[in-house]
């Protein structure tokens, strides 16, 4: 078994077998994945024999059938020959168009670059201030992280009937080509007919975008309409990722103060050529625009020839019953230009919202969104049609929502049981709230000494646009992703952690004791 | 069945039913849909009752287990209520959280907006020269596209194995959430171990980025390292989508020549900061670049401070065996960025690639791509991984090498005996080839005409910097979505075009007839 001849029988298959064992898969799957990986890395050279099924099953322990199932597979695509009497061999042209292997060493290129990269670099992205998670968020058991994902409540018979519902011969040839331009319109007639009426937004299939998540709505909007002479203003405290996109194309952001209703409706407000604003939940404290200022709001740009980007996020998640429309569709002078996401509330990593904008702009955002990817998978925007039009996301928004209101029930018990001393903006809906501590606390540190006790927690100072000693007492907590039931006993923990970090500074005086970071 | 009250018995069921028959569900599912539809739109409104299962079977003619299974799963998904003894009926809270439904005259905004957004653009990328398809190419007899689909070789069952594998409980929680600056390690795993090397290129995980296709790695690259200042180099003709998204960073391009071996080494290619190049089949003449001028080039931007930009598409579309290294592989000082695609082969819709560059740039590039989008869909993603490890994308790619290069000798044998005028550069890899006409014909005319015949084919000027009267008899022609059996006949029509055309235009003199266009 250890004579290193470029012959079947040596491969050590046990071993190899088990390095394929961590991937979720069947016997069979594992088995070609195996071979597959001997093959086009030159274990099993072109024209070798494979080992014989009845060797390969004694070896891995696994019936017979199953091996000569995977056989059959491969020699169906081309890797093995089946020879009669002579069992099964290595396709001789398996590594056509392969560049010959070297060894390893001998090609790598060189690890340092004397390109000077630093220098060449026009911006330095990862320099912005942003939201910063814990990598292992998904395994601390009490994760008040925002708008990420429960495993629990994933549809996973319902999206998966309608990604198999979309592999339709009919349905792969309207979805598989570049689609350079347009999007599905699939996807479009359901974003119009179903998800916008209920925001009351009445839309021509012309004037919706299909975008990469409601980030890169963002991105596509910076890029096309802010240069370094646009004034755009900005909630304060208000969304990151927006500030970061916006900040990317223009020095000119303008702060714009809120209070417990949301944006200030101030004349400062005629000054901006943009106003990004989060009128359903306003991000990070998820209160929401009363119809006075949505009002307000329409007339200030419509007199000051501003323009309103409207983040209209999880608008299903209202837990008094009383919606507002949309600042959209309250416009008459086409002035709100409205962003959605579609995937957020169940699987972020799916990547999938939307622009409605005027019909001139969209149209220039669809030239630019070819330019930069042409348009987002067109797989995904047909399954999510299906999942729209199924009544599957519906049904799913309005499940979600109720969970939300209980978890947000529960969470501002705990909060006023347990956490007296903070002040909690009353949740109305959302999945998250917003909390501030005690004056001095330093909800930095509060957030590292929580993560010792398992409970993950965002600081508040990185959605300021100035950070400072007066803004580090801030918290959002989110609840998309904690059970109900652990709710409780998180709160706990983190209450653990605070009257710890303040007995320990009190002790200790301007020094807090420093703790231990995971 | 026609007095306008608001009860399910005067839903015309058959209209609303054949209204949803253009999509390819099943009856069970177009139930559901119509279903869904008629209650969120408030045709059905709260609390009324549904029609009964044995009258919508008998109206739409339908057995009437497929009506009551449809029933079953709407009362599943909270959209109906069953109540013993009298049937079904909407539930009570189903448009919770809807804004109220006005009449759509009402709420319908502005059709014209005052806002000026001509003036508000910083850039009308709508008005860049581009490569322009007729919308409907896939209904055309003869279709010689670039880089299309052919729905007879997509692999159908693979990916859809792959798809439903990839909704595995395990696998949706590692691709679900938001993977905020991440790619699926999965699949990073199978382009380093697997795809990679097949090119001679050897990458450690941190050095590899997924994009949403190609384009998207040329427009991160251009955000990134491209302002006012940079010079470009670009071959000429060249590849109009990079031209595009680096004329949208910089004016200082320069177009470099190419000969019938690629991109010609000249002294002048010291002044360029990048240099695109696109080395397995340059685009558009599909010709190879010869390993002499591989190293020439390499060794020039090691002596000048230049960083190559090479696009590797198509690789495994090489008909004489004799495969090239990439120019990463033979790169030793971290002067190249590579980029390629993954989807393109088969599903250009699908929209995946990836970029592999030095570590720091890496980094950078990835911190861009989460302001610009966070990541290309992890789902799409984990069945990616899949697709590969399983052996069905090598597989695909293969048995697509072999047919494209059937349809290269079969175009090649029809250009040379029915159209000998025209010049064809031999065709040694790729999906499309190059043609030049005889001078004085104008291809855009030529591609009018043909279409006619339902031949489609690609003028070349667009590849062009400076298209004008010497550049206007050029013509792409690609094979990757034509049958083979249909390509003579193709090439006849569009030699019964070329004919006609240049018969009109000897017969009117300097005024072409013109021809009809679709």
């Amino acid at each position: 078994m250890n004579t290193p001849t470029p012959s079947s029988s040596n491969v050590q298959w046990l071993t190899l077998f088990d390095r394929v064992s961590d991937s979720n898969l069947s016997l069979q799957s594992r088995i070609r994945k195996m071979l597959v990986s001997a093959i086009l890395s030159g274990h099993l050279p072109p024209g070798a024999p494979a080992p014989s099924s009845r060797q390969l099953s004694e070896s891995l322990g696994i019936a017979r059938n199953t091996v000569v199932f995977a056989y059959q597979q491969l020699v169906a695509e081309g890797y093995l020959v089946s020879r009669e009497r002579s069992g099964h061999f290595i396709a001789d042209d398996v590594l056509r168009n392969h560049v010959p292997a070297m060894a390893h060493e001998e090609v790598k290129p060189a690890q340092h670059t004397d390109a000077s990269w630093q220098r060449r670099m026009i911006f330095h992205p990862s320099r912005q201030r942003n939201i910063v998670k814990p990598e292992n968020w998904q395994s601390m058991p009490y994760p008040f992280v925002y708008a990420q994902f429960d495993s629990a409540q994933f549809p996973t018979a319902e999206w998966r009937e309608c990604c198999t519902r979309a592999l339709s011969v009919l349905d792969i040839r309207s979805w598989a080509p570049d689609l350079v331009t347009s999007d599905d319109a699939a996807l479009i007639e359901e974003i119009r007919s179903q998800v916008l009426p209920r925001r009351g937004v009445w839309a021509e299939a012309d004037e919706i975008v299909v975008t990469v998540g409601a980030q890169h709505a963002l991105y596509l909007l910076g890029d096309l309409l802010i240069d370094d002479h646009t004034v755009v203003g900005m909630e304060d405290p208000g969304y990151p990722d927006a500030r970061n996109t916006f900040a990317h194309r223009t020095e000119k952001l303008m702060p714009l103060p809120i209070d417990n209703e949301g944006l200030c409706i101030t004349p400062t407000l005629q000054n901006c050529d943009y106003i990004f604003v989060t009128p359903s939940h306003q991000c990070p404290t998820s209160v929401t625009l009363p119809m006075e200022r949505r009002v307000a709001l329409l007339e200030l740009v419509s007199r000051s020839d501003g323009i309103i980007i409207e983040d209209d996020y999880e608008t299903e998640n209202r837990y008094d019953g009383h919606p507002s429309p949309a600042l959209k569709s309250l416009d008459r002078h086409g002035r709100v230009i409205y962003i959605g996401s579609l995937s957020k509330s169940f699987a972020p990593g799916l990547r999938i919202g939307y622009i409605v904008a005027p019909r001139e702009l969209a149209s220039e955002l669809r030239a630019l969104r070819r330019l930069m990817l042409r348009h987002p998978s067109s797989y995904i925007q047909r399954a999510f049609a299906l999942f729209i039009s199924l009544g599957h996301h519906h049904s799913l928004l309005r499940r979600l929502s109720v969970l939300y209101a209980e978890r947000a029930a529960e969470l501002t018990k705990a909060i006023h049981q347990t956490l007296p001393e903070f002040e909690l903006i009353p949740i109305s809906g959302g999945s998250s709230c917003w909390l501030k501590a005690p004056a001095g606390v330093d909800t930095e540190k509060l957030a590292e000494a929580a993560l010792v006790e398992g409970v993950v927690v965002e600081p508040g100072h990185v959605f300021y646009h100035h950070p400072g000693p007066h803004n580090k007492n801030y918290l959002r907590m989110g609840f998309a992703s904690i059970d109900t039931n652990k709710i409780p006993e998180g709160i706990q923990r983190l209450a653990k952690a605070y009257h710890h970090m303040t007995q320990a500074s009190t002790h200790h005086s301007a020094t807090p004791k420093r703790l231990r970071t995971p």
